[in-house]
């Protein structure tokens, strides 16, 4: 979509993108704007001064100012990247600074809490349309972030019933041209997929690490060696940023709680199973799960190629 | 250590290495121990002569023939590949034609139970010394296995206290030769750290795969779309072999059930944080569990590369 020589040859969607935050989400968003030109300019900001120096170091925005409440200043696109939890009191700083007719969203992973909490400082000729990215990589900062993230990733928005039909069509436009497909659903339906498709997953890995990290009869260093026997992979998503996660579970409590009933009572039978030496309930089970990760394969959401915790070009090499 | 033609330049460390069971651990096996002149003859059976054919098609082995009790002729080293539940009457097959003096060893993920299966089959002239490489991906079958995979990683032997101390190091030496690092201890206690570093993590991941999979509110096409968000990380090692897990779960009952109660626990108390709005308490814990997964990139069981799904090539490579 660019000349050769780095412009874009299509007409910008936006003529000014502020992004309010640039860890992993907000620098790549940065990245694929700027390689796309689907922005005439990018103004950044982020709570962080070394953040800020960074996204300058980097290049990544045109311009970048100390404060939300400068950097939304003529927007008319406005993104929110911070943490859930500072989404309202974010929304309330850029209130009485936002151009009539922008449009505002974010990109955090929980959207009843964000709407409740944003909706009401917003002034009411501005658009509120609130999104969440289902893309991300256990890393976290501007410099994680690469502009394919977004590439056949789900972005979910969830605007509310009395939405603008226009602009809702220019928040998904964009990012359709950032590489994503786009789905609508409720912020209370997109709550309970989450709970189940990422927040739980979490929950319970973050949870496995810590019962390991205290046990008294294993030390944490036969943990770490033979960590390949599974647990590795937990360490990863439980890798993720803390102060992310924290206000994900404080602000979709309810869906997580729920899922999480349903999770437990699923493990207490399959305790049930071991006990009784049910093999045939075992097998069943653990023939049932294979089927659902052939299904993500098949829809590009995951490569089929084996992990085992080691770079691909060591993979095969050997020493002779 | 070959003389560049492909032929090892050091003596062999056996002569006749019998391989029952050619999935992943044995083809890797096979591939390693050809690769370094470990074993001057390589014979290999498995139960399955779909199995056995792709052995031959991949000249994994010089002998393939169609019983174990066949392949363990004049053999001084045999390794049983098989599931943990067919181990006992592996054994109790090939007790009567064990060569004077071999050792027998096996890769099963759990210990007690083979020990407590297998030693009374084999005759007393043989050196029964279990073992259990901690290696592996999700893939299972001859054509999934590879030279590198036991390449530091850990193997844990567990001889029995009145094990031949030259037979045990010759094993040793054996898997010391094929990439692995080598650790000696007690079945019981082998079977306690795996059961937290391997058997629950399998546990849960197959647990929360099973329950996204018959949710009502939440459709199959949902959890597959957004799985980006996390939960495709477990479907990976949920998509593990089910013979394989089967037994392991009938196998080290005990200490699965004793680490799965600490898991429980932990997760109750996790889940009361959520129910109280504990943010203190959530953001240690997702603190904490942050400096295991550096100690595990530190000691090489894990690269620090992000994981999103997505070949490394298409990562960066951006549709222009």
């Amino acid at each position: 979509m660019t000349d050769g020589l780095g412009h874009p040859l299509t007409e910008p969607l936006f003529d000014r993108l502020c992004l309010i935050g640039v860890g992993l989400i907000g620098s790549s968003l940065a990245r694929v704007v700027r390689h796309k030109g689907l922005a005439r300019t990018i103004v950044a900001t982020d709570a962080s001064a070394d953040v800020r120096r960074r996204v300058a170091g980097l290049g990544l925005a045109d311009e970048i100012v100390e404060t939300p409440e400068l950097a939304v200043r003529d927007a008319d696109l406005v993104i929110l990247c911070v943490p859930v939890g500072a989404i309202g009191e974010t929304a309330r700083a850029i209130g009485p600074y936002l151009r009539a007719g922008a449009i505002v969203s974010d990109v955090g992973s929980v959207k009843s809490a964000v709407l409740a909490d944003a909706a009401p400082c917003l002034p009411s000729n501005v658009h509120f349309i609130p999104g969440h990215p289902v893309a991300g990589t256990e890393q976290s900062g501007p410099d994680a972030g690469f502009a394919a993230l977004f590439r056949n990733r789900w972005c979910i928005l969830t605007p509310p019933p009395d939405a603008d039909k226009k602009a809702v069509a220019r928040l998904a436009a964009f990012w359709t041209a950032a590489g994503a497909n786009v789905e609508f659903m409720s912020a209370s339906h997109h709550d309970l997929v989450l709970a189940i498709t990422s927040h739980v997953p979490h929950l319970i890995a973050y949870n496995i690490v810590g019962t390991a990290a205290d046990l008294e009869e294993v030390t944490q260093s036969e943990v770490i060696k033979y960590s390949a026997g599974g647990f590795r992979d937990f360490t990863r998503i439980a890798a993720s940023d803390p102060t992310m996660w924290r206000d994900v579970f404080l602000n979709n409590k309810d869906a997580v709680l729920e899922m999480l009933g349903r999770f437990n009572e699923d493990l207490t039978a399959l305790q049930r199973m071991i006990r009784r030496g049910d093999g045939e309930g075992l097998f069943d089970l653990f023939t049932h799960t294979r089927a659902i990760r052939r299904n993500i394969i098949e829809q590009g959401q995951e490569t089929a190629a084996p992990d085992f915790g080691r770079r691909k070009d060591e993979a095969n090499g050997e020493e002779t």
